[in-house]
């Protein structure tokens, strides 16, 4: 062996920060009474290694699969660094999921335990006679505000389990290729498909996360962290944060603008990481107080796209530059970042401004290309839309029990977005290749159609969809919410929509609601959009 | 295999480049005749791959060892690519090794082919016949400045063989442990020894460089590369600049105050990095000719430690910031940086100044610890002074060619530096063990001597050694050389020592010289010093 090489094992991001960033925090709102709680990273590394123990006890082994049903805390945190650390799958499992989609990922993962808030306790108690194999439940609450169950199944209460053991652990070695944690894709359609990830390609990603055209944090950051541990490795924020050793504020349960605005400015945050909606009620609380996030540089959005005065919100009035993201659950999630490159600067600053919109450009170790039907290369010049391949260490190869790869012949995965990319590198989704409107034979673009209505000053939320048509195969409708106090009119919006979209592209019409039903990762559920509004246009000529 | 896992190689840094960065440059000081020279990362891709196609006509395989003894080139960088990125190491010789020295390290890696400059050709055609191994020598230079030879070996014109070869290069994949490069550590006592890092070292090198608490550059950067290519990998830089895009700046052979001054104006360069003596003349040159490095945000400073005078320099004459980072070539070589953290903003003005002077933390991925004699670990306190240990997937495991590993059986390396980790984690290398200076059983440290009698206002260097003494094991003597026009007193330098040494540790005599002998990498070497004064202090009671 020239160099040393030993296998990475992702406790060494928690190791590294109780070490030499001890004294940097994790700030959790807790689920508990929604009070506000601070922790060391050297106090969160000997809770992690007295869990650790707790788990060996419980006979976790190397391997197994063990699940997590939990909100953003500094216990949920532990867990996931105890339960990788000793080569056990930490499986994380979005609360919202529906039961059936809970009932088949659980099983299909064969989760042995599962950590759980005390606040789901009820609604995975239900459930429990569905899950075979899950041998107990640990409830990251205190005794406090321990559950009970009538079920015959152990229920652990998380702060007595750890509470006697020691606070020194000796982390296993094992092949840096195993895997480390295990995330479903929300799976629209068909059943969830699982993501395993490796403790090498976390590291790797989390390198890459971390780099200055990334997130660009360290120790002299505070980032918060809206992105759920459940959805998509937080985009790998809760490894980079301990590698760092930047402070982390999780929000809990409170994702209401009062709430984010307070712990964004009570711990001088510098960084945020989320998707839009979120934001939407941030600015609009900020607004209506008529204050300003004082401390905050920069907001990362990834999910689905921020519309456009997002953007202008908060660069005008929080001096916060908005950078979008891409990436999904198969790229662990970081895929591209929009990061200025100095080409921009001689740019008219309305291209500029359209370009820093985009998803942004491939950080060093992931390849992205767009290709036709029949795989063919489209050209880089930010006209041609094609479907989005990608490549590199922290994708997919194979997801997780499955008897095929997911890439294809050459190794690339097919992302099932419709994207162009231009001169300089930067990628734009155009929409999820399901989702584009086909009407006549051509394309129209929902994503485009819904930033541009969300950019009309009396619409909050706007989703346009794809309506079986008679004649035209397809015809957009646009599902509108109206800000508050205001009633946008139907010829409006059109109006509006028209600065960009051609006549025949205009949908033939607009239905305000009060809601828009949403995916458990707080995309608009387009599924349920064209089940409700399918018979719309029936008799439509 | 759940996760991709494309073994990594070298060559996908200068790709990535290529294609997300093509119209970021690398400007040169052309060696020909110092003019400067461009060309953007779009081309020098074209360039690597055609000199890969021509390599590999040459017979070159994998595994076989090519050498370079050059300057920092755009030629230089393109050589480094093309030979790692098909599987063979690049073996970088320092130009300024003795004959001896390069004659028993050229034989020992057995390079087949050695890319020079021209400017050498006429020193390594003199040792030519002592290198039985080597086939044919790559004079990287185009046709107008061929040099020829009358011995029977090939010379090859870079230019000339490069031009007609295809710009298209398919890179082999090979197991990412392999070794991509060999650097030979100068060996103060015993042979040299050779380093060989590997695809997979690097790539974690690489990141770790370019964290926020590393480099921290990005595209928007422009970065001036005064340390060597075939210094301890250039601290990564070659590698670091194409990964994130930013411009690399080659000073070829001119390191004078009015040449780098020149690059940095010229080109705004945000980033510098090198050894003390090259910034010493920078601010020299800046100071007479009144002016100030406007674009220049930081100088990272590594090989030796900068004395204090200049961390004040840059600050308040250009707005620059010093940091001292730490590494050698065992280390690949970034082993810490020294970056602020929020726990220093509490503190004195003066502690923290203290602090920042000091030669950093480890960045994630390393880990160091000092130890006393019996290898006991050394409480990290500011004060204990230990051997420093270091552990990491960038440290050497096993010297190139050696039966034993170079660390220890837990997998330490030891460094050879005595140094102190404050409660921060900042680690401040306080003599290489080697130079401690042992009186009357008590340890003085020659580097701190050094830094404060160089603090002196009439002192341009100085180097302290211990010579030997019959009542007391050894007494230091400082060699100094005094700045131009100045004429210090031996009185006059005691009494500035005695600010921060004792009686006993003041050295007994000073001697004024007009030069101090340095070593191939820029350091003094105090080998030279012990030798030339041996018998100094012979007579002294």
């Amino acid at each position: 062996m020239n160099m040393q090489n030993t296998p990475f094992n992702l406790a060494q991001c928690i190791e590294h920060a109780g070490k030499y960033f001890s004294h940097q925090k994790v700030i959790t709102r807790k689920v508990e009474d929604d009070t506000l709680h601070e922790i060391t990273y050297a106090e969160v590394l000997g809770r992690v290694r007295q869990l650790a123990n707790a788990l060996q006890k419980l006979g976790v082994k190397q391997g197994d699969r063990v699940g997590t049903i939990a909100l953003n805390t500094y216990r949920h945190l532990e867990a996931w660094y105890a339960i990788s650390g000793q080569g056990a799958v930490c499986h994380t499992i979005n609360p919202r999921l529906s039961p059936a989609q809970m009932i088949y990922i659980i099983n299909h993962a064969e989760d042995r335990f599962i950590f759980v808030d005390h606040i789901f306790w009820p609604l995975i108690e239900k459930l429990h006679p569905q899950f075979p194999k899950v041998e107990g439940y640990i409830v990251l609450t205190d005794k406090e505000h321990m559950p009970t169950t009538a079920h015959d199944v152990k229920l652990y209460c998380y702060e007595e389990l750890i509470k006697d053991e020691s606070t020194e652990f000796t982390w296993p070695e094992f092949d840096e290729n195993s895997g480390s944690s295990l995330c479903y894709t929300s799976g629209t359609t068909g059943n969830p498909k699982g993501v395993m990830y490796t403790h090498k390609s976390n590291l790797l990603h989390s390198y890459a996360a971390g780099s200055t055209d990334g997130f660009g944090i360290n120790s002299m950051d505070t980032i918060l962290v809206v992105v759920p541990l459940f959805h998509a490795n937080s985009w790998g924020i809760s490894y980079l944060g301990p590698m760092v050793g930047a402070n982390l504020i999780f929000p809990g349960k409170r994702m209401d603008g009062v709430a984010i605005f307070e712990v964004i400015d009570k711990y001088k945050a510098t960084s945020a990481a989320g998707v839009p909606t979120v934001w939407t009620n941030l600015l609009d609380f900020a607004d209506k107080e008529g204050r300003k996030m004082e401390s905050l540089r920069d907001v990362v959005v990834g999910g689905s796209a921020a519309p456009p005065w997002m953007f202008t919100a908060f660069r005008e009035k929080h001096d916060a530059e908005l950078l979008h993201a891409w990436g999904m659950t198969e790229t662990s999630p970081l895929g591209t970042m929009n990061r200025s490159i100095p080409q921009l600067d001689n740019l008219p600053a309305e291209e500029k401004a359209k370009i820093r919109m985009k998803q942004g450009r491939p950080v060093f170790g992931i390849d992205i290309k767009i290709v036709d039907e029949e795989g063919n290369e489209l050209p880089r010049d930010g006209e041609a839309v094609g479907h989005l391949l990608v490549k590199g260490n922290w994708v997919v190869h194979t997801y997780f029990g499955a008897d095929k790869p997911a890439v294809n012949a050459d190794g690339w995965f097919d992302t099932g977005d419709m994207a162009s990319i231009d001169r300089f590198g930067y990628m734009e989704i155009v929409d999820r290749s399901k989702d584009l409107i086909k009407s006549g034979g051509e394309w129209i673009s929902s994503v485009d159609m819904e930033n541009l209505a969300m950019g009309h000053p009396e619409v909050l939320m706007a989703a346009a969809i794809a309506l079986p048509h008679k004649k035209w195969g397809e015809r957009p409708l646009l599902v509108v919410i109206p800000k508050e106090g205001q009633n946008p009119t139907k010829e409006g919006i059109k109006e509006h929509l028209k600065s960009e979209f051609a006549d025949w592209q205009i949908p033939n019409d607009i239905v305000f609601v009060k809601e828009i039903p949403m995916t458990a990762t707080g995309k608009f559920s387009k599924l349920t959009l064209r089940d409700q509004f399918k018979d719309f246009y029936a008799e439509a000529e």
